[in-house]
C-alpha cells in the first residue's frame, strides 16, 4: 500500500537541533582559525544535524538518473531531438555517459528510472538491475496547449519517486544523488522556476543544451504561453507539477521527499534537479534540511530556484549537463567536510597554542 | 651542482599547442552538449597540453608543506603567537591537521618543509621521513624595518624548493600541491601581491587568520611602511621576495618553478602559496600554463594575484586555511577533469543523435 503525498510529508520532521550546537562546538575547537573552511563547516554541520549524530555516515552513495519525455518539444524548443532521451540510457547502463565517470571518482553506483520516456526501452536494458521501470505514461502532453499530465498522474509519478528512494536507502545508501535526462526538459524546469519564484521570464529561462538567440526567445513565448494557458496554482506544488513540469521532475521530487523521511543526504543537481526539488519544497518545506546544492549551473534561473530553496550551491563551474554531475562533483566536498569534523585534530589534544 | 634561476628558467617551455587543440577535438566529440561541463573541459584541455598527451596523468599526489617565520610580527599584525609555526609542523607529521584529512580523501602524501623556521624542531620529527629540514635562516627580520632576508638567501630558499620539488616529481608525483604554514605570512603574501600587482593596499589585505578590525588598519600601516622603507622593484621579483618576502614563499615559488621545469602539474592554494607562485611568475611567465587555482579565498587581493597569473580558480568556499587545503578539495576536480576527456564514449561510439 502506498502512503499518500500528505502522509509522507506527515513524517518529515525538522533536523536536530541540539546536535546542530554541539556541531558547531565542536567545529570551534578544530586546529584552525575559526572557520577557517568556510562553506565546509556549515556543510559539515548540517551533516551532523540531519542525521541527528556527530559521526555522520556518508560512505555509500548512489545516483538516481530520472528520464522522460515532455510533449512541449513539439513546439521546437531543443538543440537534439526527442530519441535522444531513450539513446542515452542506453548510454547511462553502458557506463560511458559523464555521470558514470564522475560517480565511479566518488565509487557511487548510478541507477536509470524510466519516469515516462515517449518510447519503449530495449528488453535488454529492461533486464539490467540498475535500470527501473516507473513509467507513468508515454512522454508528457504539450503544455503549450494544456495541463503536461493529470494530477492523478503527477501524483503517481512522485510516489513511485518516493518508493524507488526509499528502497535505495533501505539498501543501505547515505547519499543519494537526484540527475536527470530528458530532451525539452529545461522548458519544464524553467517554467516551474518562474510559477513557484514568481520570477520574470527573462530571469528564469536559458539556452539549455545549446540553442540558438532568437529559440531562447521562442522559448519564453513557449513558456509564457504554457503560463497563461494552464495557470498553475503557485500555492499547490502538485497543480504546478501536472501543468508545466515531467514525469523525471516528479519522480526526483519524490526521491528528495524521500531522503527528507529517512533522514538522509540528498544532492541535487542542476536546473531540473531543482525543479523536483522545488515541487518537493512546495509540499512540505522542511525538505530543504535535507538537500545540498551540488553547483550552480549555467542556466540563468538556477540561482533564483536555489536561493528560493534556501540553499547554497558549492560548486560553479559554468555546467548545463544535468545527469547528476554536479552533484556528483560535489559529493566529494560532503564527503570531506564530513571527515573534517571527524578525525580533524583539536588545539587541546594537539597542545596548540590558541588565539593571542 | 645547483642550478640558478636563469638555468631553470631556461627550462621552462610552453606547453604543447597542437596536443591543446586535439585534446579540444576530442572535448568536442564527448557524448553531451558543447562544452556542457564548462570550466572542467578547460582543466581537461590544460591537463593535456602542459603533459603533451591527450591521456594525461595524474595519479600519483603529494603536498609540499613550507613553513617559515616572520620577523614582521614583531608589529603584532597576527592573532596567534610564533610559536604555532613549529607546534603546527607537529600536528602534520601526526596526521591530524586539516591538510591531513584532505589529502587523504584523495589519496594524496603530506611532506612538511622547515624552510626558516625560527625555532629548532624536535629531533623526534627531524627523524621523519614527511619531514624535510631545508631551513635557509631562523626566520626572517622585520620586514617594516628593512629587507626581510638578503638577495643571497632569498635565492637559496627558492633553488632549495625547485630541488625538492624536483625529487618528489622524480619519485613519480604527477600532481603537487603547495601548501603553506607561517604565522605572520598574510602580511608579507598581501606585500608581494601589492608590490607585484601595483593595486591598493586596502584591496590587497584581509583579516588573515582572523584579526579584529583596528588590527587589520594596523596591517595595513605596517605593509605600507615596509613598501616605503624597502622599496621593492615590481620588475625584479627576486627583489620583492627578498625585501618583504618569506622562507616558506620562497620554497613555494621554486616548486612552482620545478612543476614546469619537469611538465607536471602543481595546484596552488591560498593567499601565500599565490604569493610564490606570483614570484614564480615573475621570473618564467611561462610557469602559469603549469599551475592550476585550487580555491579563491576569503582574502581580498587573493582573486587580483589569480587574475594577474590568468588563473581561474576552481573553489570558491570562502576558505581561509592555508596548509594547501584548497588545492587537496580541487584536485578531485582536476583528476575527474582527466578522466571525463579520457574515459567518456563519444557521440559516434555510441550512437546517439547530434543536435538538430
Amino acid at each position: 500500500m502506498s502512503m499518500t503525498i500528505k502522509e509522507i510529508c506527515s513524517k518529515v520532521t525538522p533536523p536536530d537541533e541540539a546536535v546542530l550546537e554541539e556541531a558547531r562546538k565542536r567545529t570551534a575547537s578544530l586546529l584552525m582559525p575559526e572557520r577557517a573552511l568556510g562553506e565546509l563547516h556549515a556543510v559539515s554541520e548540517k551533516l551532523c544535524a540531519l542525521s541527528g549524530t556527530l559521526t555522520p555516515d556518508v560512505k555509500r552513495k548512489a545516483f538516481l538518473v530520472f528520464a522522460g519525455d515532455h510533449g512541449v518539444v513539439a513546439e521546437g524548443v531543443s538543440a537534439y531531438p526527442q530519441e535522444v532521451t531513450a539513446q542515452m540510457i542506453k548510454a547511462f547502463i553502458s557506463g560511458k555517459a559523464a555521470i558514470n565517470v564522475l560517480a565511479g571518482m566518488i565509487g557511487a553506483e548510478v541507477f536509470v528510472v524510466d519516469a515516462g520516456v515517449a518510447t519503449d526501452i530495449d528488453a535488454q536494458i529492461k533486464k539490467d538491475k540498475r535500470f527501473f521501470d516507473r513509467k507513468t505514461a508515454r512522454g508528457t502532453r504539450n503544455f503549450a496547449e494544456g495541463p503536461a499530465m493529470a494530477r492523478n498522474e503527477a501524483e503517481k509519478a512522485l510516489i513511485a519517486g518516493f518508493e524507488l528512494a526509499s528502497d535505495v536507502f533501505g539498501e543501505g545508501v547515505a547519499m543519494l544523488g537526484l540527475g536527470d535526462m530528458g530532451i525539452g526538459n529545461t522548458t519544464a524546469a524553467s517554467a516551474i522556476g518562474a510559477a513557484v519564484t514568481g520570477r520574470p521570464l527573462e530571469e528564469m529561462t536559458g539556452k539549455g543544451t545549446g540553442i540558438a538567440e532568437e529559440t531562447l526567445r521562442h522559448k519564453r513565448e513557449v513558456i509564457k504561453k504554457a503560463i497563461e494557458v494552464n495557470r498553475p496554482d503557485r500555492k499547490d506544488a502538485l497543480d504546478v507539477l501536472s501543468k508545466v513540469g515531467g514525469f523525471e521532475i516528479a519522480g526526483i521530487a519524490g526521491a528528495a521527499l524521500a531522503g527528507a523521511v529517512h533522514k538522509r543526504v540528498v544532492v541535487i543537481d542542476g536546473l531540473i534537479s531543482t525543479a523536483g526539488a522545488l515541487v518537493a519544497h512546495g509540499l512540505c518545506p522542511a525538505v530543504s534540511a535535507y538537500l545540498f546544492a551540488g553547483h550552480e549551473s549555467e542556466e540563468p534561473g538556477h540561482k533564483h530556484m536555489l536561493s528560493h530553496l534556501g540553499l547554497r550551491p558549492l560548486l560553479r563551474l559554468g555546467m548545463r549537463l544535468g545527469e547528476g554531475t554536479g552533484a556528483a562533483l560535489a559529493m566529494h566536498l560532503i564527503v570531506s567536510a564530513s571527515r573534517i569534523i571527524q578525525d580533524m585534530g583539536t588545539f587541546e589534544d594537539m597542545g596548540v597554542s590558541g588565539a593571542l
